[in-house]
């Protein structure tokens, strides 16, 4: 089975959990096995947002997951970015997963946007999608639903 | 079977739209049938956050949800406040149903929190449950789950 790696840092962004809930049933969708690693208050939402395990049934620490990150254990690497902490994380699961990997930035701030877009294209080559968006999660989604049609085609 | 209805605002709030779902479910398990009332972007939020709406199966536009209410048409009215918008949206609804009513507010800033508990104490006889929080839902779900309890008992 495919599996794949979602990273989700501070949970700042109201669209973060319910994205990241998304992208976990998309995935599994597909045909993924999909792990959700997370900060502590990341992890809390999505154990708040989702009381039955229904969608999200793979969760780790993202700092234990680090630790025992190994080059080409996930077919596909998913990072949420709204963060300077979430460009780091992405940047180091990138190197050392060495797979493909999508990045999908957002912040309501334009020019945090493109800034998080150019750390990330200096240091991968991930693929990058970026969109100005807070509240509503309408423009993440659809530009994630393309990216992930791309990758599969 | 027991009715109970839940206004969403504006969701400025990481922790809102996970809490909206833990209600539902929480609710549900004790024999209410739930219907979620919210403005378009924390609908939005919501059906992102559920694809499959195992969790919210009753989702109506919190505007003409408003148009359509009548007294005692809801034994349990539920409202998460953390905007000056959500205090008035819950107020009226408050007076228009005339039922139970449990107001949850949570904001980053303790003066805001302050303010929005004083407001609705001064205009309806809710039981208000409040938090000084923001993207760590802990807090609040703890808070919740005891008021709930308190209106079981």
């Amino acid at each position: 089975m495919k599996k794949a790696l979602i990273l989700l840092g501070c949970p700042e962004a109201p669209s973060q959990t319910p994205m990241a809930v998304y992208a976990v049933h998309k995935l599994t969708s597909m045909g993924y096995e999909v792990l959700v690693a997370s900060t502590p208050s990341a992890l809390k939402l999505l154990e708040v947002s989702d009381p039955d395990e229904y969608y999200v049934k793979n969760k780790i620490d993202i700092e234990s997951c680090l630790d025992s990150l190994e080059e080409d254990s996930f077919d596909l690497l998913l990072g949420f970015v709204h963060k300077d902490a979430a460009v780091s994380y992405f940047v180091t699961f990138y190197h050392i997963l060495n797979t493909t990997s999508l990045a999908v930035v957002f912040e309501r701030d334009p020019q945090l946007v493109e800034k998080f877009e150019k750390d990330i294209k200096e240091s991968t080559d991930a693929i990058t999608v970026s969109v100005r968006a807070y509240h509503n999660p309408t423009p993440i989604r659809v530009k994630f639903d393309r990216a992930l049609k791309q990758l599969e085609g």
